[in-house]
């Protein structure tokens, strides 16, 4: 590339590179109290390696100047490897990895890769794993010929020593190993390589290597000391699942993972949850789509708190004050009183909550959808029921092969749909029975009144597991004092709402209901549940309804982070995010 | 509905309904120093209106009290009017007022719909215009038979009395009208009344009639009282357009249209400007899909000011001090350093500028794209080049009936586009050799190395229009000044970078070009610009091209508000927008 050094010869040889280096955390079983400890060694590892291949480096160098950089040996094959340059020119057809075949062996071709891992045979031979995207590898094979093109030994031994995940530009030719190479997806295939050169180098030493990022995350517990949830929930899935052994190759806790966020990203396991979650956007997007539904975008900065000031981050703003919207809720609403029939939308909201569980993030994506209803709110709940079951049916079909990439590392029983026709909803009232008459001792009590606790909400999802064979399920309406004034009351029994939530796996994804469009009827509601209606930002809200007549309408908003984090049986939603945010973490 | 009133009767009698109203932003060409008065006499003329129809409604109530609430003149189609129950039941066949054709003459159909308009004809007719969507609006003609069923006289004059913009549920048959009905958009056909219930009453008077929330904003003054820009604008862009002679129609201004957010939505002119905008993002989006590209989601919090301190806005997070993203730059490149080849993101971003101008808002939506470059950077510029064309020629094809709905209000040439394979793409030097030698006399001595001011780039743009008949067009080779710490020089000139602006009728809707993706290079030019490679937020940014090899990248980022408003030839980027965020406003 044209910004590159413009130096055509070689400038750095290194040594063949070691294995993969284990990050900061440790092993997967290890102890809070030994961390301080192991953080130490790790460190002293690394600057030992590091000084280890300086002096190598500076060998090397020396050794090259006295045999091939002066006119005794020369090196035939120069011009085949070094750094890129503006006249670096490889004519052979670009071909990507997955589409390599049968048709391939034989012939000439081009790709740029990440060099993943390099290992020395002897003097005259190198064998270098080359990595597209995703899992997608190769194992590339460079061995010096006698008459020292188009390869040399100065060649091989330049090639084995490039530092791991350095992106460089490869002609090589397709060729069939002798057998199958396991460590690559593209097994039946190797590459012989022609020439090589670097576009990018790598560092001296990986913050983190491939090989450990795409491992399970051994610890969250360096986002909160206090609380281990997350790590159980490592161990608890992979107790669970059936012929799995925990794997005692090193791994990293999620701090190092996301201090080291360039690695983190190029873990195959990374871009396989990244491009299901994505999946589960447009899945999302295109049913609406062709439901009617138009999409819109509410506003992140509003006036005043949509609902309620708990929880809610404040920022000044010019000569007032802003808030950060908790839900696009309220504009879903104006854009139904605006006079359209079915909306959605995909976007940020936040939460100022000091939750530091696998299950919170301070900044989410929420995939929200409102709709005027026809006759009765139960079609504002099948559509909702459909659109997720759309999503889930899309993602088993589309995305097997990267719910294979996931499993791999963060093993999972498949998730259970309802038979068509069999879908699962029972009343809150319901639910609570159920476990009371067959749950666990402690819910021998539980109330209709109340709602339910995390650790509750899981047993009745167990329940619910082994009597209908689903992991997807509803639980309608929600007692009144359980759901926020907006939401309408049962006009036949006003104890409950025509509200309701929806489960994955016995933890909770989706909030909704119809609510309320009669000015007069929100009014009283509001003082009930002790609002004035004409507070800030409240008042503005029921000004919307006596504004002009408002059709009946209910949606529900879908926290996106937790249907690709427990669709998969993550042990946190923060792996299922971009780039988490918690209250203790801003960065990358 | 089960939530509304549940008394069968019809509760309230209105008389006929007045003309719409002006909103408070009186005639067109209205002076700023009639402001006050002229809001004072709308303010009295809306009170007085109030008392009046008060006073109607209660001697209605009293009449109908005395004959048809007694034994005497019983209402025979009492059950086919009033305010809609659980009990209500209409059978006829749905049917949108987009699919009415002849096929449905003398049948009976179902609809929901919003009153836009009635008016009574002597005592025993009504006529009645429906809304559904948009500008899709039907006349509605309501009838007392002889024999009082199944329309009564009181029937009539109940309808004739319903508050604008409530909203409907009507029985009718379809017939041919006797002459085509220029008010409504259905013009071949209307409605004959059976039946009419209201499902959700409007108010007594409205804060803004529809007709007003259609009509060009007057001004949008009171979103800053010091900037007469977009006012100008408005009457700049009908003047120069053949043909148009101002309409004289009360309007409003953008404040009045913001302060009754449903009005506002519910204008045909709006729902179109939101489609139009909406088939933008999906054309960006369907089109990058189609090139492998894939979405990520950038977040809005952040831990320091990506590009610079200035016009960020900053909040408290919980111990620490977060950002809000004035960009997804760095992010788009981690997701290339991360490992994918090509991606895009369509979110919100903020801008903490206290600029009030049509062209601003402190909240707006990018559509960025960032993807790796194999040879040289063109590439880039030729994927946003066809990327924009597609939209631009999309929006032609797919919104050609939304394009008329808004030219009927905003007037405006059509947007040109260059012929397939003459694309428009200028030097920023080539640029200002042309202001120099063809442009006004003021810009006889502009520079090459400085960044062009707002009134410069529109010069430019009419000059290019009349040189190369197109409305876009490309800048390329900024000045290095002009350009941020990221921009890679071009190797060949260092005083110019690989970097360029898009255009649109001469204002700047994209910025982009080559990223720096060698640390040492990015070092050297940080130092350059004077900043420190290890301050706070930089250094993290430089440590990711550090932690690995990154291939050579590059990208741009579109301002979907301003593609929407200079397409259309908007006079402001706000009314393009849902809930435009400005300096002064935060509500709705």
């Amino acid at each position: 590339m044209a910004d590159a050094p413009t130096d055509p010869k070689p400038t750095e040889s290194k040594p063949p590179a070691p294995a993969p280096e284990a990050g900061e955390g440790g092993e997967g079983g290890e102890k809070q109290s030994k961390k301080g400890a192991k953080k130490a060694e790790a460190k002293a590892k690394k600057e030992a390696e590091k000084a280890r291949r300086a002096a190598e480096r500076q060998a090397a160098e020396a050794a090259a100047k006295a045999s091939g950089g002066g006119a005794g040996g020369a090196d035939l094959a120069k011009d085949n490897y070094g750094d890129v340059t503006p006249q670096t020119k490889v004519d052979a057809e670009r071909t990507s990895l997955r589409s390599i075949g049968a048709e391939h062996v034989g012939k000439a071709i081009k790709l740029r890769a990440w060099v993943q891992n390099s290992r020395m045979q002897g003097a005259k031979m190198c064998f270098v794993e080359l990595r597209e995207e995703r899992n997608w590898a190769i194992q590339g094979v460079i061995a010096a010929s006698a008459e020292g093109k188009p390869v040399s030994k100065q060649m091989v031994k330049w090639i084995g020593g490039i530092a791991l995940e350095s992106y460089v530009l490869v002609e090589a030719t397709v060729q069939k190993p002798l057998e199958p190479v396991k460590s690559c997806k593209v097994s039946d295939f190797e590459l012989h390589i022609t020439k090589l050169y670097v576009i990018a180098p790598g560092p001296e030493a990986l913050g983190m290597s491939l090989a450990v990022s795409n491992r399970p995350i051994n610890s969250f517990d360096d986002e909160d000391p206090n609380a281990p949830e997350a790590e159980k929930a490592v161990d608890e899935v992979k107790a669970g699942v059936e012929g799995v052994t925990i794997d005692t190759t090193p791994s990293a806790s999620m701090s190092t993972h996301l201090n080291n966020p360039v690695m983190h990203k190029r873990a195959p396991v990374q871009q396989a949850i990244a491009d299901i979650r994505m999946a589960t956007r447009k899945l999302f997007a295109e049913y609406l789509d062709a439901q009617g539904f138009v999409q819109f975008e509410p506003p992140c900065l509003i006036g005043a708190a949509s609902e309620g000031g708990a929880n809610v981050f404040q920022l000044p703003y010019f000569e007032k004050s802003a808030c950060l919207a908790q839900s696009p809720q309220f504009y879903k609403q104006f854009e139904i009183a605006g006079g359209r029939k079915r909306v959605y939308c995909i976007g940020p909201v936040f939460r100022a909550e000091n939750s530091n569980t696998p299950r919170h993030m301070t900044e989410f994506t929420g995939l929200d959808l409102e709709m005027e209803i026809e006759d009765d709110y139960h079609e504002v709940q099948d559509m909702l029921e459909k659109v997720l079951l759309h999503i889930f049916r899309g993602l088993k079909e589309r995305c097997a092969d990267a719910i294979d990439t996931v499993r791999a590392v963060y093993p999972s029983d498949d998730f259970l749909l309802p038979e068509p026709g069999k879908e699962v909803r029972l009343t809150f009232a319901e639910g609570q029975k159920l476990l009371r008459e067959e749950g666990p001792e402690e819910y021998r009590n539980v109330s209709d009144d109340e709602d339910m606790s995390t650790p509750q909400e899981k047993a009745l999802g167990a329940l619910i597991r082994k009597k209908f064979n689903t992991d997807f399920y509803v639980l309608d309406k929600f007692p009144e004092g359980a759901r926020p004034f907006y939401a309408l009351e049962d006009p036949e029994n006003p104890k409950v709402t025509n509200a309701y939530d929806f489960f994955m796996r016995g933890q909770e994804i989706l909030s909704g209901g119809q609510r309320i469009h009669i000015p007069s009827v929100l009014e009283a509601r509001l003082r009930k549940k002790g609002i004035d209606p004409n507070s800030q930002g409240i008042k503005e809200y029921v000004d919307v309804f006596r504004s002009a007549g408002v059709p009946p309408h209910g949606g529900g908003g879908i926290g996106l982070d937790r249907v690709v984090a427990w669709f998969l049986s993550l042990p946190s939603v923060h792996l299922a995010s971009y780039y988490p945010r918690t209250p203790k973490r801003l960065v990358p």
